[in-house]
């Protein structure tokens, strides 16, 4: 089977070797092409533009780094639209929002062409392992074609109908999360203002029916105020506010996740403040934590400045 | 070793079988004494009373319904009081308030005894299997002695520092739960009102790094509205005020929890109210509402969970 | 001066009245023009379309139902762009959203033309006496033209500098009375509950500093369970989830009004459950429940208040 | 008429005069005796201890700063309890809780006393001026009795049933003012970061329906970042607390003050930091941070208002 792959970031690069592992004949494309190199080492060939790709390719997936770059393959110069045509199918596995996914999804059916959003969850790791989590929607006979690929990219993909629906399914998860996310400091920043050491209520957390990976890899590095704070949290708070905006439209009450992220918000301020300040608190390498996650880092910040240790 | 064992519940039965079969000598007591006699088969002896439990056994352990029986046993005539002295320890596994273990602790140290408060999370099953968790607290050098006890009662034992603090830290657990659910509960409701499959919402949890035995075990049967609206749904709103009466305490503001109570209080009394009209009203097809519901009756299953009945 | 008026609905109508009667010459335009005959009776001249009433006025004030009514007459045929041009003034004083206002501003000012978004508080009653209350933003130079208009028009105007500043200034206001009144419902239904007249809290509310006009009109209906329940409640949910969206954008949090955001939504929701099951719930005899609900007819109101009809 | 008064601090004492110069006999005690003199220079007679007061007058008003206050006049040595007795009314009308409250009743009417709270809104200029507002509670004879002192001392007074209903009331008034409060900040900061005149707002709301002497009073000031952060904060956070404890008691959802409640603790939490590092932080130049302070600098204002000092 021969595929296109748009975009060598960290999760494209290896997301396209794995293919290249498992026997799929693939062409690179990314926007510094010297990227393409290390695939060619694995087998790829490589096309000099996403048109290029796309003809020479029946399957196309897109892995790019957010919305604008998403669009900017498609509808620029020498993009995808150039090209797409009928008998031809586009994936585009980054993550972006529902009007986004919408607007290519209109521009490759209108030229005939057949589009599938399939965001992922799970990160580097993952990507590596083919462990990807990949939520599908859009043309289920492209779905269906494409199996064989998603086999290899993760351990389990989800078709949920429409265009659309892959965003939302990620808004919903993200929402939960960061409720989590925001109930889990609140929880160590009570025990430790109350004579408990936090560290024992992660060892008791652990043994219990809420036990989940999240709170066992962030709990430690949390007390420790160990972060990196690359993470751009106005990020986070978006998907919070997407998933609150979505509850607006369908009339559902969700006053513990507007309470969450109203707290989000209000560490986004301080951030900034921070910011000017050059303080050094917030921290992690998990992609899709450091986004939930400031907020508990700064719990845990005046945390820390306020109790004597 | 020889301990004695004050209540023999559902919880405490299982418990003290489980003492025998490890080789302790266990003196049983229970309010209604027939109680006792399957104890002896399994080769416990009886103790009349509490305090001829007490005066027979260095070591006594309490597993009592609540903080008026765990009070009873302690103050009442023929109660542990009359024979609590220096040397014998009394270690009270029962889930009670803060006050009340506390006024529990300085009556029996006020004697000289030596005391240890000691709730539990887990119920029948795990009591039986030896896979409690037990939250210590109070004389470091009574869990220590005691620890052989707990080794065979639990699959892990913590010692939390002054008496007050096994309560505390279940507060802090049933709180990050309360609001967790709440969110779970929000989740649930937005996908399904936006147009998402909320089963597949569960399998997508179940991938992911916030998968737990909670969601898992709750979530199939919140998505067939079956409940058994039996618990006392009072009882956990409890349970999150005194949480956060714990915060207000501390100057701790935890946002989201509040919310989550706000919740509960509201289902609470919409509760009442049904109760009162006969009404279908929650339990009718509308799924938006019973998933809201959903909220207090997971609670209340996790509340059964950690509260042995 | 010689003014054209766009828009003869209860508002309309009485403020061109005003203008009349205070020595302005008005030319009017209605959609169904036979409206404008009472106009008239009172002196006005009468514009067969938008446009040619532009092309005779140097100014034009618009007072329209909704934004696509306020669109339209701007971009349909015989509309206000085919005849506004250098050194005509158009002002327009419905309540529109901030995208609206953008939209009429930037087609008017290619054309050459001056723009003025001039929403007003105050409803029937206040536009008969002259007595709104104008939240003007645009082009500085028109707004102190028309000025004398103005003047006519309300007790009070303000220049709120760029369009788009007159919208969101009525957010706000709208914003902080939403999460008034359902602090004011709280109270009540927190009175009514826990043993205290709530009709003497109205009493001591009234004689003390947050004394306030709404609370004394609204205050006495609530309490006799009087509402008409006619008012489409989401548009009032929209102008607090617009407001809040506002404060994302603006990096504010604000979890008063987010919290009092989702009590309406889940009103809402509950409102649409009683159509389906045609229920009396919550204009039942059960005070408490109709204390909540009354956060939206009150909601409601407002938004009467400051919308016109 | 001759009325006992014990407590003359500043509002102590503007009441007694008022009752002097209306034509009452009032023999007056002081914990610092000296504080008597000038009442004596308005006519007044000095009794030398509680209980002396107690058993020259059939009526007597306490005006004490604190619960502790209150009830040490009442069981101390030479307290009101050794004199109180039938026939004798004892009306507390100092600010304490419900549980003061009651604990002083019960104590009175075990000596046959009849009693009445009788907290008041209002503060030093309306004690002057007799312009308090009376919350009284208790024997409704007593309240009879007394009307003619009452009538003096406020310009309203209410009798609401039993004792611990006058306490109930005023937490429900200052919580829906704690909400309002925290609505007002959140307003003020949402103009001011959306490029609006925050000064301008508090105009347009000064024209509207929720137009308050609240915020006219304090709304300049905030805008003028002058506040006197001399008030122990955690009183006013504990009269939220108490009345969502209230709430809580009689199953009343009140997520709007829950929220309220959070942000004030929240700040509560940040001004003790700023205590510790002397920290420019939250009193920097930063305007939404001060407007967010404001939430509790407001607060306290009103309780200022509310309590006698």
């Amino acid at each position: 089977m021969e595929i296109g792959f748009l975009g060598l970031g960290i999760m494209g690069k290896a997301m396209s070797i794995n293919l290249l592992r498992h026997g799929f004949k693939v062409t690179v494309w990314n926007r510094t092409l010297s990227k393409c190199d290390e695939l060619v080492e694995h087998g790829a060939s490589i096309g000099e533009t996403p048109a290029a790709v796309i003809k020479k390719c029946k399957y196309t997936i897109a892995m790019l780094s957010d919305p604008s770059a998403a669009l900017s393959v498609i509808f620029d110069k020498d993009g995808v639209l150039e090209q797409i045509s009928n008998g031809k199918g586009y994936i585009d596995m980054s993550t972006v929002d529902d009007d986004t996914s919408l607007k290519i999804s209109e521009a490759i059916k209108a030229k005939g062409g057949d589009f599938l959003e399939a965001p992922v969850s799970g990160s580097k790791k993952p990507a590596e392992d083919g462990q990807l989590v990949i939520l599908a929607a859009g043309d289920k006979a492209l779905y269906d074609e494409v199996l064989p690929a998603f086999d290899v990219l993760g351990k389990k993909s989800f078709y949920l109908g429409e265009v659309g629906n892959g965003a939302k399914m990620k808004l919903v998860v993200n929402m939960i999360m960061g409720s989590m996310m925001n109930a889990f400091s609140e929880g160590l920043t009570l025990a430790e203002r109350s004579g408990l050491n936090p560290a024992t209520l992660l060892d008791v957390l652990d043994l219990g029916a809420i036990s989940n990976a999240m709170f066992k890899m962030k709990g430690p590095t949390m007390l420790k105020n160990s972060y990196s704070p690359a993470f751009p949290l106005k990020h986070q708070q978006k998907d919070m506010r997407l998933a609150l905006a979505l509850g607006d439209e369908n009339a559902v009450s969700m006053p513990v996740a507007a309470a969450a992220n109203e707290v989000i918000l209000f560490h986004n301020i301080f951030r900034c403040q921070k910011n000017q300040t050059n303080g050094q608190y917030f921290f992690s390498s998990n992609f899709q934590v450091n986004k939930d996650e400031t907020v508990f880092f700064y719990l845990i910040f005046f945390l820390c400045l306020m109790t004597p240790p």
